[in-house]
């Protein structure tokens, strides 16, 4: 333990197990969705924290008093740092002017030009609240340009909570819901290519993400010429090609994640990183799509928010001043190349797969991730959130020393779950 | 003209087309959704603003620098005025803390019993974003917890944009979409019943809207007994009852428009008035629906976040602390009886329905609504914000001495097209 978190000591959680009793009567399930701890049986409820106090740059401090190091980025939306002091200037420069009013203002046509200038094949931009309000967007735009009902899917791919992005058997989920979606394993050009023979003239669109990051599962990139063959197959047989980049965008390139894999998608789905927490999303195209998207009736009640678009203009500004994708790739590369090292040193096999910017990562000794499991447990009572089953998240205000720290956390909390399970004296 | 809007001197709308212009350029439609002027025939676009650039209480101001007294209430969300103090202090006290965040703060708990004390029917609460999101869930929630498919809903009825909402023939929507749903008409008993009747233990829920307030026609209120008639067969047939109370929520009564109209629903669905025009949604309901809904997937991106929440929490005890809903009620009264007064005064006569707190008005001189249109176009170029297809809404903000300009002004703009129309001189 270095001098860094000699101090750190796990004030326990207590006040959040406190706070969860009284969530548990007024809410389904006390904590809802992907947050939620307790339909979660992988995450560690003896030492996580349930519930956020505050937050700055890379750290948030838990309703005990806890400090962490925070690789999960509020699940991607924190690309700057919490509370970024820019982004923050242009919220209230905004705020005071107004934000959710009776028509747009002049920072809804200032960000789509925006984005239009930054994402290399935006013609258009149009926004909405939910990620998954764009992926509907472009499923409904793609329906609507090429007078075809079946949509192409990866299997075990993440596009939202609608019911059309769910899997039958789910609770509420009726077949009608499904009935048109097609199913591909990824990195599967003989398959994709037999689905499109199978269903000719009848294919709408084919959505993923650049590149595949299911959960509970190692993360794969696009094999060699992946994408080049899919896009090719796209426009020989009139499918709309759509990259949902709302995790993995302004994370793998400032133009689109399908610039660095060395593609041109016809529609891109953006959220997260786009406005450092505020809340925004939007669906990007090139011309050919734009009637399609003007066609289709699509509105809701915040859509025109000012304040949320005021910090994507300034988050999106940053981004390209700092280089922010190269940035957060070598930050994310420097950490797990020592991570790895770390696990290595006592006598564990850590695997990370995905971009080094949002990486995945499990220790291999164990395939039921219990370890992995165990091994977040200890980091989080030595002050570094991590989870076992998603993606991590590198934001831009990470620092050497949090590296550093993280890398010393870790290796004491490797040698802690080797020691448990006698691979490590 | 009285001394309030004498110095009234419109300035045009050269700003506004001008950032339309730009707007065409890289957004579809330039202004998409139902805030739009491009698409929308019934938008007098000569006199009209299409972009804002600050509002506060019941004002904006728009690119060109013409005040409105807005009767729109961004189509909903200002109930407390725009820029409220006591709301904008909550916003800031979380915002220094946290925003969108890896884990949910205590604001959503606080929410949650602050929701659960203020509408009645409520034992939990579930956030969102928009209203659709929360009236999706209610679909997904009543599917799980009945094991049934269909759902039923008010002809003419509106709850969000998902292809589940909309109709067939409309841009991306393929029949699959709609498979599962059937109509009824608004407040036609007998037709419910035999709908019932033909479908028997096969319909999951009934969502409606607490009453009818469709747009481009009058709004409907509930005949004496409609819905104790419904609360009724529902509860008798084993089918959820919802009511979708987005638009109407806190300005019939804060225990919910349910409380108003004197029945219990099983569910019902919150957005818009929930917090001054931060972007959150909610679903409450009853205990027999909790297990529904913590069984169905649903999470987003910005659930948690909780400076919306902070915002909601100050908005709900402000509307409890001033008994919102009547005083919305009362002013809305109060603005529609000298309305009807002044158009009755130059030979017009103007039709209003729905609740005052939201009202709908027409010219019923001329049943295409060109005349209300041109009223509305008079009413902007004199400082006053009407549309011609859609209620209006009454926020707490409005003074005494706005209705009074209000009504002066739409004296004038009765004048005026009733004389352009020959009916008085």
């Amino acid at each position: 333990m270095n001098e860094n978190n000699a101090d750190v000591k796990w004030r326990g959680n207590n006040a959040s197990r406190e706070l969860l009793k009284r969530a548990l009567k007024v809410i389904p399930a006390g904590i809802p969705g992907h947050l939620g701890p307790v339909e979660s049986q992988f995450i560690p409820v003896d030492s996580y924290p349930f519930y956020v106090d505050k937050a700055q740059d890379s750290y948030f401090w838990d309703v005990d008093g806890n400090r962490y190091i925070d690789f999960m980025c509020a699940y991607g939306p924190n690309v700057l740092g919490y509370n970024n002091a820019v982004v923050e200037a242009a919220l209230s420069a905004q705020r005071w002017k107004g934000d959710c009013m009776a028509l747009p203002s002049a920072r809804q046509v200032e960000l789509a030009e925006l984005l239009c200038d930054t994402i290399t094949i935006a013609d258009w931009a149009f926004f909405a609240k939910n990620g998954n309000d764009v992926t509907s967007l472009a499923v409904m735009a793609s329906r609507a340009a090429t007078g075809r009902k079946k949509i192409l899917l990866v299997k075990g791919g993440y596009h939202g909570v609608a019911p059309w992005t769910q899997k039958l058997g789910r609770a509420g989920i009726t077949p009608e819901d499904v009935a048109n979606n097609l199913y591909v394993e990824w990195n599967n050009i003989p398959q994709f290519e037999q689905i499109v023979r199978d269903n000719p003239g009848q294919i709408a669109m084919f959505m993923a993400t650049p590149y595949h990051h299911p959960v509970f599962q190692d993360n794969e990139l696009p094999a060699e010429g992946y994408w080049q063959s899919i896009r090719k197959i796209c426009s020989d047989n009139g499918i709309v090609l759509v990259v949902d980049d709302i995790r993995a965008g302004f994370r793998c390139a400032l133009g689109g994640s399908a610039d660095y894999f060395g593609f041109k998608p016809d529609m891109a789905c953006y959220c997260k990183a786009i406005a450092n927490g505020q809340n925004i999303s939007a669906l990007v195209g090139t011309n050919a799509l734009r009637n399609a998207v003007s066609d289709v009736f699509y509105t809701g009640s915040y859509w025109g928010s000012s304040v949320a678009m005021a910090g994507a203009i300034a988050t999106l500004t940053e981004l390209r001043r700092l280089d922010g994708a190269n940035l957060m790739i070598q930050k994310g590369r420097k950490l797990t190349d020592g991570l790895v090292a770390a696990a290595a040193d006592v006598g564990l096999t850590l695997k990370v797969s995905g971009m080094p910017s949002m990486f995945y990562m499990r220790i291999t000794n164990d395939d039921s991730l219990m370890m992995s499991q165990e091994f977040c447990a200890e980091t989080a009572m030595r002050g570094v959130f991590f989870v076992s089953h998603h993606n991590h998240f590198i934001n831009c205000s990470l620092t050497d020393a949090d590296i550093a720290q993280t890398i010393d956390v870790a290796h004491e909390a490797f040698s802690v779950v080797a020691r448990r399970h006698g691979l490590h004296s």
